[in-house]
């Protein structure tokens, strides 16, 4: 098979042979693809992580615009992040793909290509999957089993009055690529590299897997999540499980140097852009060195909501809303 | 929100809120829907089982001729199938849906109700999942954790020459439902109940989980495999994986009442007919009681290949082919 075929020229088993000659097999995988299930061997006294999510043509990405790699990327990268927020560490992966028979066997291979990758930067093995044709377009949905120490496990639930709110890395930057993506016009006066920089962090996100689980083994979160519905709406999710408020500085929101450089909503992106893999956790001290930028956003309160400080010193309310995953009618890149 | 609300009604938060609130807790669930992961606690000494399969629309069914409840319970009954194949007990089980806006909210409703009811009767918990919005037709990936006794797991790798095949219950009786359903004119001349009989068999049916922890612990079965594929594809999978061929008795293959009674080509629906979820083994021995229909239909040899015998003594090679799910153009219901 080469260039220029495509997934219909292919059956079911042929297709499933050509994708599992290119997996390897990995630590902890006993009987990987080619039985009825894959048999896994759970690490003693470790308690199981498991998360599913999705990327569908037309509402998660295009196929003409978007590196099936990326595509594939995103897709661990969005499940890699949920084990991330849990303080877990990732171990197999399995891919449910629906494939249109026009769909390029390369668009297939790119997409595994983009899993394998990444994948193998965090030791996560794919370990089987299905294959069903799509009478429409591409759908290709990733579950990710994962271990975590039961006492060291990080939940939404625990944030108390008077913790801190950190965020790692870039929030924003994601959401920023999408627009320059969706909108090319946006582009017209920024540097190449700043449209780059925009772009891969929205394509290539890193999952924060290490940071996650230096902040469960060293026990200094009392909460954490992932920020893929965005800042505010996922600080929502904290507070409504720790059953708290809490307010934001605007001045402490970090703002990636790309992001800056660009003329877009930075306030809005950064708070409630969405599809950022970011970690959004709560402290009552000062975390570890977690090797990425982290910065302290903000403080929890006893009072519910959820509030902005103003550089001027003003306390304004901040919606706790961010990407609705179902509900948008923007499509993804 | 009642009859006649669609999907496109709710948003991402809304729509999983009301999923999770028909769902139960269940045994080994620490932290179940509602954080960026399931947090299970697995069974010390288990080895892990972990299978996905997908029921999209257009392909596996048509949303107008199918009971939503029947999608959900063939969705769980085929990934429940896959578990007992291993010899294994399903524990707990993640959703991706895929969803049309304009789908109704009781399409849904039933889907989850065929899952969860038929989850009860295992022991199966839904513990997560993820809802993305579909520009086309309804695609439902499922995910199945299962756990085994790593003495006791089953593969397909293992029929030795002179071990006797084994099927359960009635092969060919499922893709006899889906012609009836095809091709409702085949349905001519058959009583009401041998129609209801094939296609209730299509639609709802029973993973043979029991039979196979069975099979399992007793220590009685070299290799099993369950006949999703057709009964002679998976056979040819045994083989395959085994290094070994095998002869079948056509005398001695089951057939159903109700396909007996119709008037289908029942020799090629009980040896190549698909989405059966019986169980096909191997043994050097008579199993024990298996509390559902078990019977011996051929014989493992060391000479390659797969043959059928005639009543008359006849020797014929058997094609070891069945249903594809992906090239197939049939579409199921």
């Amino acid at each position: 098979m080469t260039a220029g075929h495509r997934v219909g020229d292919l059956g079911e088993f042929e297709l499933i042979d050509r994708l599992a000659s290119r997996l390897e097999s990995g630590p902890g995988v006993v009987v990987g693809i080619g039985d009825d299930t894959a048999v896994l061997q759970p690490t003693p006294g470790m308690q199981l992580l498991a998360t599913t999510d999705g990327q569908v043509e037309g509402s998660h990405f295009l196929r003409a615009g978007t590196p099936p790699d990326a595509v594939g990327h995103r897709l661990l990268a969005s499940n890699l992040s949920d084990v991330a927020a849990m303080g877990g560490r990732p171990r197999w992966a399995l891919v449910a793909l629906t494939l249109p028979p026009d769909l390029p066997l390369a668009w297939v291979d790119g997409l595994y290509e983009g899993m394998v990758t990444l994948g193998q930067r965090f030791g996560v093995t794919i370990v089987g999957g299905n294959v069903a044709r799509s009478p429409a377009g591409t759908v290709v949905d990733l579950t990710v089993l994962g271990e975590v120490e039961p006492d060291h496990r990080l939940t939404r639930a625990g944030a108390r009055p008077g913790d801190a709110v950190f965020v790692t890395g870039w929030p924003g930057a994601s959401a920023g690529g999408l627009e320059l993506i969706l909108h090319p016009e946006l582009r017209a006066g920024l540097s190449e590299h700043t449209v780059r920089e925009l772009i891969e962090t929205h394509w290539r996100p890193t999952p924060r897997v290490e940071a996650g689980r230096v902040l469960a083994c060293r026990g200094v979160a009392t909460a954490c999540i992932d920020i893929s519905d965005g800042l505010a709406a996922d600080l929502g999710h904290i507070l409504a499980a720790s059953g708290a408020g809490a307010t934001l500085d605007t001045e402490a929101l970090p703002v990636s140097p790309a992001l800056s450089a660009s003329h877009l909503d930075v306030e809005r992106l950064v708070l409630h852009g969405g599809e950022a893999y970011e970690l959004l956790f709560t402290s009552p001290s000062t975390p570890p060195d977690l090797g990425i930028p982290c910065r302290r956003i903000g403080t929890i309160e006893a009072e519910p909501g959820l509030r902005l400080r103003r550089p001027d010193g003003r306390v304004e309310p901040l919606a706790a809303t961010g990407h609705d995953h179902f509900r948008s009618q923007g499509k993804g890149a």
